[in-house]
């Protein structure tokens, strides 16, 4: 399953028009000739929800700035979360492009945001009172347009999310103190949690951008700890050749195996440093255990994500002008598309652990497969997904 | 031209089998279940040309480590440009994933490189002395593989050349020192050089990516200095609205313009610091000139695009060890495949001007357009590609 | 006591020679025109304790190449820890200015190092293997100097340890995080741990670098929780004023205070991502906890630090090749000096809570005082030293 | 004179009472009981001079906020240049804590300054306009106190300015880019220019932090360029030696030899890549030549300059607030002390190069020394300064 098939090419053009249709296809995002709203009638809120990731402040900038630049709409609101923020905007104070002109140099969003669920009900309190018509009701003038936060890149169909190159940057800072804390030391062990609870993109991506790693745990592939071939025996036998080593767990990765184990996380003392036992072996360790998350998610977006936002928020902003609504936006094989709502939440984006970035990572890695080809299809099973047409996208 | 159509759509699939054919496709890069080398009849050789980008010693790294660990072939040479250097190897002394380990950690090669041409001839005479087999001559069991080092993005199909992210990072750091200095004095002028003789990309994408940029000058984009609509009357307004500015000058730009003139950037003093005198507007202005190509091209690069040199490098290695000859490698939206030499070298690289990503240039910039879309086709033609079929590669 | 004396004056020459004796005194490092050991017998000998810290890398190659460029020393060994590591040289295999050349680019430390405790006998079993006189046995021709790895700065007399600037200025990408992360939020707190078991200076200097900070806490500086002028008021206060805050704490910070209480560090759960019930007060906060110990410890050093290592090991060469034993070497009111081992051990160095750098540290974070001066006196005692002689060193 | 004398002694306390009084001494800085000014009645005004360099804003920022919380004092404003900018303040606006809250996070200064003079009766006049009494008219209650800013370290007396750090630490970089070009092609010279008309300082430590520097060229050490000992037969040497190579030149090095010569930077082309022919040796170089100082210029400072430059902005705010005018202050031997103004512009301080730091270097780089010590004496003279008193600060 992990060769190419010798036949297999690769279009140079991939945007078609209709009668060529073969496979699902999304609308292309960009401005269309016919636009839906009039500027001045035009009331735009932004609302940014979840945690932090890098590259939200470059979105809010690139909305407002391309609204007015591209529009000349100029009422462009923030929504309030609970108390009145610095840059938050009312009527009399709307988010202007000069107001918002150096957000994008600092990390963070200038609105509040908030990890873990937020009140619908609220924010729709917030929009209407501010006499903006309430979205969602059928046969209004509203255009809702998502543009999705998900640094663990655990949304399928896009290319990639936004701030997800800077995440990796940063993540591989963290391997390389690990990778230097453990070469100091005897059986010197660096563990690196990386963000992603159903996905290990991060972990990937920054296992193969370090090149320091000796184990890379993700969540969609399944391992066990003791016995021939566990984790455990891998990591004696690394200890003995190199006499240190790198682990990059993702936060998802073989929960259900760590709790209650003597090398889990959980049970890390205050320091990180803990001399663990191996009782078999008599194995001591020096663990560094280092969680870089909330530095990651704090740190401004980089050139390449700043670019890629500007792209974003352009494609959101073009596809509600031109009446679109309940879609997000995002490249499909780096070509930007518009892509309804329900085709990015019917199902979870996740490494696939047959395909070749999987292969490459624990070819650079060493690791061990854990189980064979075959032990592992019937673990995970067979995905299927496929049909062929548009997807529309709803116009009001 | 600028809008999109409304019936454009986007594949979501675009690996397709012969069949399917329509437009030009190139085989898809990855691993044959069939390998046309032996691996230890393997004899390979890494050359690098031109001058230093980020990322080349990732890609030396990359290749050796990938022909070991995927292929186990060990006998990896680095050809000799004149003398021994360091790292350079020898039959006695060959490249191997230990030597070459922690490389891709510094800019720079660790081969000597060289811009401005290389002789064919002595690259030849090394491989023989080698006992490597001739290359080219026809019906030898060789296979020659290139991987296109353009910093600055000038060659076709391919989606992006290794190094630019990290390059456009660094230009980036440029442009925002420019911007700090123009603001600190009156009438302050920050010129940023940026590479692209030919291509204007790092100077777009740099721009977009600051913010901080009023003008972007690239060689694609004709304009003109004096008179209504010229640059001076421009820079004269923005300097009036704001009393400071940041152009960005790709290499080439307007060459046959500048040349002569006070404002070039030829005439610019040891330290950068000249109050020149526009003598009709009697304007003076503090203009501060950084070049920072140098810089940009020693850094190692950066996350993004060491897993790019991965992907680059396996490509070549798959494609070489199964046979194919006389092609370079990279992604064609999204999807790594292999393309035949002449497809690259028979046209260049160029940003549209008549495209969208130029025109969000502009609009972050509000620069002039300084010609209108009628005069521009007249200037710059029409170019027409495209034909239906697969690029075969030549197979040994 | 926080006032200057209106009479207080400082010295613009503080090198004086012995005749003008006031106050302790230590000899002035550097080089001396007799020097004690021949160039060809010296058996020179570096080992790494303790725990990581930036510029270890550079202290090892400035060692080697300061006894090699000034004295001609070929001879310089690591002593090995356990076992052989990449770069540890035997007798065949001494470290050479070549073999270390670059050795300072990166962090960490090129020999094993490790925190918790060294085995005297190892290290010096493995001095005698190498044909090395035994240290410490009376009348040897052996110097023995220490450079004082101390990131904590809790050693007293000299000025700083070196890698102190470089753990500051990481230290401070910390803080900046946890401040993006603390407003993103309702009632957002954001904590740094800062490395400081019994002193404060890592947390002290960098929430005066980065002024983003709420509250240092350090362990100089008694505090309280409840009640009236305690901290939990305190952050109440702070979160109603501006809805959220930073607190940076020292390690060794109020420990008998936190333990058992819902608001400390041991009880934050994996994700470090905990929503608090202040009982009392129904006041839920946002908390994100942050220890960047192992990213600080791991980093190279940066360029001031890498000054500062090359005078801390030319004082080190200097003093030992004109024969004294038993000392340390560092500035002393800007002027390199070389200290008895003594003189360091006898106490340790803690920040001055009535000195008026800890007084700066307090009004920038507006911090409470917790204590009264009187209160502080009393818990604290009253620290005299200070006697008049010239420290003398030992000579062989 | 390079040696030190064997009985030279430091003093561990160097903070003196009159009585004691031996060799020049300056008033501590500090907070003083007795304080001249009234709050409410302090109008105080910033102006910067001068080009860029690193902590300006942290310095602005903290005056601003040490007069509001060590003094009360709410009425700071900015003087005014020429145009109003984002930030100036006028009475109806003035610099509040708030305001400037950030600032230190972003390199420059939020006011205009301007290398090249200033025009002291327009800042004189607007400093009227504001009700402010006018400065240096005998018998007036106003106090002006300098702080330098002198990023090449040419002003005696204090230790160093701020800013230094951070620009060496940039300085730093261009070097590390300047030794990976040169090492990347046969016969490279990378050259690095660095600030520094009238001393070496920010070159010399450039030089020992990096350790990548073959040559250091500053203006207080003379070399000739041709035949034996020169500067062409060293860089030959040194090519055939190794390959390549790296020039550190200061800004005012050997300007009187350079000029006219076909290796200066002078004619050195747009691309700083120019392969230059040595004539006699029939050498052919490849030389990148890297000009950073606007980069440097541009940074904000790093954590150390940060707490330098609160520690300066609090000297400089208590010894206005006691009454004290024409002084500026900085540490002197580690100590914060208050200087006359006509002690640091009576000479300037210059890299002394019969000092050990300069020999460091000389180590460091393996260059030659060109001239004799008795030749570099009779060149350079002798220089005496130092008398015995106090620097009597007036007070108004």
């Amino acid at each position: 399953m992990y060769f190419v098939d010798v036949d297999d090419i690769v279009a140079e053009k991939i945007v078609v028009s209709k009668e060529s249709l073969r496979g699902t296809h999304f609308r292309r995002a960009g401005p269309r000739q016919k636009v839906y709203f009039e500027s001045d009638e035009v009331h735009a809120c932004i609302v940014t929800c979840g945690g932090l990731c890098p590259g939200l402040n470059t979105m809010i900038r690139e909305i407002v700035c391309g609204l007015y630049h591209m529009y000349g709409v100029t009422g462009v609101l923030g929504i309030e979360v609970r108390r009145i923020k610095r840059f938050l905007c009312s009527k009399h104070n709307p988010l202007t492009p000069k107001v918002i002109n150096d957000i994008h140099k600092r990390g963070g969003t200038i609105f509040e945001t908030s990890r873990g669920g937020h009140d619908t009900s609220k924010i729709v309190d917030s929009i209407q009172d501010r006499g903006i018509n309430q979205i969602r009701r059928p046969g209004l003038k509203v255009a809702v347009v998502g543009i999705q936060k998900t640094i663990d890149n655990d949304i399928p169909v896009i290319d990639k999310p936004f701030g997800f190159d800077t995440a990796v940057e940063e993540a591989q800072r963290a391997i390389s103190a690990a990778h230097v804390e453990s070469e100091s030391t005897e059986n010197g062990i660096g563990v690196v949690k990386q963000m992603g609870r159903h996905s290990g993109f991060i972990a990937m991506y920054a296992t193969l951008a370090s090149r320091d790693v000796d184990c890379c745990l993700i969540p969609e592939s399944p391992f066990y700890l003791e016995g021939p071939g566990g984790l455990f025996e891998y990591i004696e036998k690394r200890l003995n050749e190199n006499g240190h080593m790198v682990i990059v767990v993702a936060e998802g990765a073989g929960q259900e195996l760590l709790s209650g184990n003597t090398c889990t996380m959980d049970n890390i003392d205050a320091s990180g440093n803990k001399q663990l036992q191996d009782k078999k072996q008599k194995l001591t360790i020096n663990l560094k255990y280092i969680d870089p998350t909330y530095m990651i998610c704090a740190v401004p977006s980089n050139a390449s994500d700043n670019v890629y936002c500007t792209l974003l928020a352009h494609s959101a902003i073009h596809g509600a002008m031109a009446g679109y609504t309940g879609f997000t936006v995002g490249p499909v094989n780096g070509k930007h598309s518009c892509i309804p709502f329900q085709r990015i939440t019917e199902r979870q984006n996740k490494v696939v652990i047959t395909d070749r970035m999987w292969a490459r990572c624990l070819s650079s890695t060493n690791q061990p497969s854990f189980f064979s080809p075959k032990q592992l299809f019937a673990k995970i099973g067979d995905e299927k997904h496929g049909d062929n047409h548009v997807e529309d996208l709803a116009i009001k």
